[in-house]
């Protein structure tokens, strides 16, 4: 609970209608797209220019209030839960384009602006923002930068991280710092562009982001390869990228997941293989081609049972709105879906996959995997139902072993959906205490009351693991 | 001076061999590329592996002795001058290619690998690293990315940082830490990675990396287009970019330093022009042949009173190489050469160009101007002589004056030579006294006794500016 001097400081920065500490306004961002860890907060608070976000800081500072920056709560890592109360910060005021720069190549946003809409402000001028999670139509672009988010086009052209090229931000002691700007280059001091973007929050709250933008890419392909065994589809995946093809997608989805998309998308999609994987290309109209041939012979030579290339553009958006609806297709399951992203090296894709499986037979559990398999980023997912707490326990250690495999093989607990409170827990599995003890002292640093996001990232010793 | 203590105590570590305190010994690192930075250090030390180092450093932190870690010294911001004393950290001894991963294509390296060997080693597998600052046939991997270097090809591929993708690192307290992995994506807490990147071994020691590589280009064309109009020039940078091409090479040189340079390399560029670009693309031919093409038709447009092909792969070799000589021609005119690297957006490249020339005639200073304009990094270069009092408070202020026009125009004191010790004293224009604030707060978390490379990046207040 606030007290009435906050309450009143607050809503003196922010006016009235910017502040909401009604049990219905609480309860709407009480949770985010991360099952199991609702909790309310204390306020939710929409400031409306830089200014106001300095103030607010600033005062919760002085409170030892926490503040959690939310865009829209699509994020799976409970990143934006306010698990120890304080207050939600919306920016729904800050919500604007500011300038698309088509000399220098950059869009400056707030961070309210949609991922979506920003791709669609900038494509009339022939210009590309690549990052594209799944989530893109209601994502934030301030949402993606804390949580770097990753999507579909990342294998080719990178994550948010690459197209961050300076940042306005808050400070927990109210500073307003820029970083970066519309460089190429720029190499004065640390990096702080790229220290806050994925910092989910927990270091500073984005005012304002200057992104880089590239030349629309002329045409595009999009191809499905069937296949009746995993692994073949796996080793096709770093066989492409071994005979140096960088597709701009390079998707995997196994069968079970085909089946649930299919039964939800309904567009034909094959659900009698084992495995496909989507594939696209894009460049150059002849470079296409030319790409697109050389990946179907290499599908082929792996034992793909069909290499099928989309005939029409609505036939390949089809395809990406089909990969894209996974999630939401899968939740459909059960009435608890657990989407993980471990990410191993791409040569180890088979073997990840395999273990997965393997994981999930042991624990006799619904897991169906797909994902960036270009990027060696899986999603598996497991249908359960958090209420059945024997159920819950075995998909717990299910993904404590899926993420010790991946760290096994190479990879990292989270690949593009961050650490937020579910993956706490693991984190010292890929860091080690050493790196968890650096990552500290920077946090302790720019945020010695650890009002920015706590609970975030680092993990308190109690904390039980997964979801209770 | 070291105590005796500590002096056996790192014989200990390192063995005799890798311990030298001779005053010849000490010379040799008393310096690097930079003017006037000149300082003795204690004992020049090579650790043999990163265990060797973390007891190094442990000992250092214990006694608070300064660590410089430096590779070839061929930095441009007196970031590796032992200014403050301690040992300079040499990594003769680490200096393998570990591996070339095709299937991941990844290269893992020591940091002593010289940045041409490793370009070279991984070509034959028709792989590419693109990070190529002019220094590469001497300049290491690990300085590189302590300066996070630049090259010519960072307009298309982009600079050291977005190479690296995952470090081995000594931390001050003597913690190894590892960050990132052979991944394509990793969102497991804060981008350290990328922080140690351009840290100028204020953080830690760099004892691995693991590097992206990407697909050989099929080939690459190379063009000069000729000006007698300096702005022209600028203006087809920007203009080439804003019809959507990203050129591999887009640098430019002004009259003088073409002057300097035909000198200098003899292959008959032309010095009757005011200024050429030099331009590369690579791809796929279809693709090189028409964005050349187009190129082409933008110089004239823009008023190049000519447009030239190299004709062989030998006549691009020779260009690429007079450019790469720049400095070093340059550094024939006088005594002592100061190179800068002022960075501006794109946009702006021809008023920077002319703000430098004013500025020059102002102080009355001979200054060349060359560098990376696709980037937006120019290269303003004084030839003067650091005995010169009245020449050299002159040098100062035309250089203040050239960063403080850079930064107004929305750019940086610099784009890929690092703050070290030269720039330090203005940092603050481009970052604001928060700005520092927060990064000071980073350093000081990590590195609490400061013995990293002390005095580079922060500014003393009382230090003079520029050189004395």
């Amino acid at each position: 609970m606030l007290s009435n001097t906050v309450k009143e400081k607050i809503i003196s920065i922010v006016s009235p209608a910017n502040f909401d500490d009604s049990k219905t306004g609480r309860l709407v961002y009480s949770y985010d797209a991360t099952p199991n860890f609702q909790s309310m907060p204390d306020a939710v608070v929409s400031p409306r220019n830089k200014q106001e976000v300095s103030q607010v800081v600033k005062l919760c500072n002085e409170f030892q209030i926490p503040i959690v920056p939310r865009g829209s709560g699509t994020n799976l890592c409970a990143g934006t839960c306010p698990t120890e109360g304080g207050i939600v910060l919306l920016f729904k005021h800050m919500n604007k384009i500011l300038e698309v720069d088509e000399e220098n190549l950059t869009a400056t946003v707030q961070p309210g602006v949609v991922t979506l809409d920003l791709i669609h402000a900038v494509e009339p001028k022939g210009l590309f923002y690549p990052p594209d999670p799944s989530s893109m139509k209601i994502s934030t672009i301030g949402g993606n930068i804390n949580e770097n988010s990753g999507g579909l086009r990342g294998l080719k052209y990178g994550v948010t991280r690459d197209y961050v090229i300076g940042l306005e931000a808050v400070l927990p002691n109210g500073d307003i710092i820029t970083t970066g700007g519309k460089l190429a280059k720029d190499v004065a001091g640390y990096d702080f562009t790229r220290l806050l973007v994925g910092s989910e929050g927990t270091l500073a709250v984005i005012t304002e982001a200057t992104l880089k933008l590239i030349p629309m890419p002329e045409t595009k392909q999009t191809m499905l390869a069937l296949y009746q065994d995993l692994e073949a589809a796996a080793k096709s995946v770093s066989k492409i990228i071994a005979s140096k093809i960088i597709p701009a997608t390079l998707e995997f989805l196994d069968q079970p997941t085909l089946k649930v998309v299919e039964d939800f998308a309904k567009i034909g999609l094959p659900t009698d293989v084992k495995a496909v994987l989507l594939i696209e290309q894009d460049g150059p109209r002849e470079v296409v081609e030319r790409d697109m041939a050389r990946i179907a012979e290499v599908c082929k030579e792996e034992k793909a049972v069909s290499v099928q290339l989309a005939q029409t553009e609505a036939e390949a958006e089809a395809l990406r709105t089909a990969r894209r609806s996974a999630l939401s297709a899968l939740a459909r399951l059960a009435p608890t879906t657990i989407l993980e992203d471990a990410t191993v090296p791409r040569s180890e894709i088979a073997r990840m996959v395999n273990a997965i499986n393997g994981i999930a037979e042991k624990y006799d559990l619904n897991i169906c995997t797909f994902g960036h398999a270009g990027d060696g980023n899986l999603h598996p997912t497991c249908a359960t139902d958090s209420r059945n707490h024997d159920e819950m326990e075995r998909v717990e250690k299910a993904f404590a072993e899926i993420f010790e495999k991946a760290i096994e093989f190479g990879g990292t607990i989270t690949g593009e959906h961050g650490v937020g409170v579910m993956k706490a827990p693991y984190l010292e599995l890929k860091l080690g205490e050493a790196g968890i003890a650096a990552m500290k002292a920077v946090k302790m640093a720019l945020d010695p009351n650890n009002i920015m996001n706590p609970g975030k990232v680092f993990a308190k010793d109690s904390r039980k693991r997964v979801v209770v």
